[in-house]
């Protein structure tokens, strides 16, 4: 049966990492896109509860279903699922995303809450993500190893609650790919301060990304060498290695 | 030096289950509050990014400083780091919900973004919820449990990167507290389809909650049992289980 191939992003329906990704992959199945009709960067795993959600089919006559969604990304793969698609999809992607989802950037990010709302359901499930931010940055040469990802997904799947965070380095020349653990860090946020036109206060955000260090196994060394970095995410968060010592803490009265 | 304890909540600043944390933790240290202006729920680790955000001081003439912010849940913590504190907090606490975050609600928790967001800078942080979405819903049966939980942590500390998603069962007759795996589930969303007064079409989102299944150390379990149920959840995502089986996929050419 020809594979069924749902695509959504957080950059919106108009973002070209999203006809990039379409582009090197219209061989591998049939794609249907769902995307938010306007770009939702940071909007990680949020879902709409408190408004209603429209939805437009739209037309480019290429052989490719897309709809958007006036919504989230995780909306939109919801979306997908009921009204849309007449079965589950065998692949979930989210991207490519203008901009790096490494670190701990993957908990802001819309383009991993798509392939983590993916996971939920063990639908093979990949965030593809460009460290360019540039929107008209060429992705053309992450094709090869874009096409090798994804059908090496469909020939082995991938564990239940699991799915893939890659990242594609600055370089034009990839030097190949490495499996990674995620770096950590923080954003060092801080607001400018600025006044309306009425003279009120408002504040606007601007971050500052730290790393605490950079591992050689992990996703922000890789990318610094120019590979891509791959990190096998998983939905089950606890801290294994801490039970133990807690249930010590609460559980010994 | 008194203990400072930011607390923010994803049910806005009007939320009854915000009063009853503050008036369960008086005693134990300076409180500041930093809440949305706004109920937040199922916003995720969401930050406003594309438009500016507004803070107001609240007077409530009772010792305690809240502030609003016009956004999310983190939005409200990076506020309080940069333009609310002085210093960063001792520990940081999320609710007290009205709902439950169990499972993989903690993905789309508001409350549990707030807690995440403080792991990020190895500040002890909480999230809190209660089973019951009743608004009017009396919790002070939990003023003992939220202290112990809230004392044990400024006293032990946690690991790096770590928080704490404690929920509580919807008894009213609390049998103790277990320390839990997050149990595994998923949201079969669906979307009622709806017409507007001109007649086109709209989809207002419902879920219906599945689990897996419930393991007798999971979270579920122990909420099932009347138990008050404590997840630990570390903020690094790798499946460190998987990284032999997908480097033998990727890196053996």
């Amino acid at each position: 049966m020809e594979k069924l191939i749902l695509i959504c992003n957080d950059d919106g329906i108009d973002a070209p990492g999203l006809e990039q990704l379409i582009s090197f992959i219209k061989e591998i199945g049939k794609i249907v896109v769902v995307a938010p009709e306007a770009g939702m960067s940071g909007m990680s795993h949020a879902v709409t509860i408190k408004t209603p959600l429209r939805m437009n089919k739209i037309e480019r006559n290429d052989g490719i279903e897309r709809f958007t969604v006036n919504g989230t990304p995780v909306d939109c793969v919801k979306m997908a699922f009921d009204k849309v698609l007449e079965r589950k999809p065998d692949i979930i992607l989210g991207g490519i995303n203008h901009g790096s989802n490494s670190s701990v950037n993957i908990l802001y990010s819309g383009t991993m809450a798509i392939a983590i709302e993916g996971a939920m359901f063990n639908i093979p499930s990949i965030g593809f993500s460009s460290l360019s931010s540039d929107l008209n940055y060429d992705m053309s040469h992450y094709k090869p190893w874009v096409q090798k990802i994804i059908e090496n997904t469909l020939e082995n799947g991938m564990p239940d609650s699991t799915c893939l965070n890659v990242n594609f380095p600055k370089s034009e020349k990839i030097e190949g790919i490495k499996i990674c653990h995620q770096s950590m860090g923080y954003w060092e946020d801080s607001f400018d301060d600025r006044l309306d036109t009425r003279q009120n206060p408002y504040y606007w955000l601007k971050g500052h990304f730290t790393l605490y260090d950079k591992p050689e196994k992990s996703d922000e060394y890789a990318l610094d060498a120019n590979f891509i970095s791959i990190v096998p995410v998983k939905i089950d968060l606890t801290n294994y290695n801490y039970l133990t010592e807690l249930s010590k803490q609460y559980e010994s009265e």
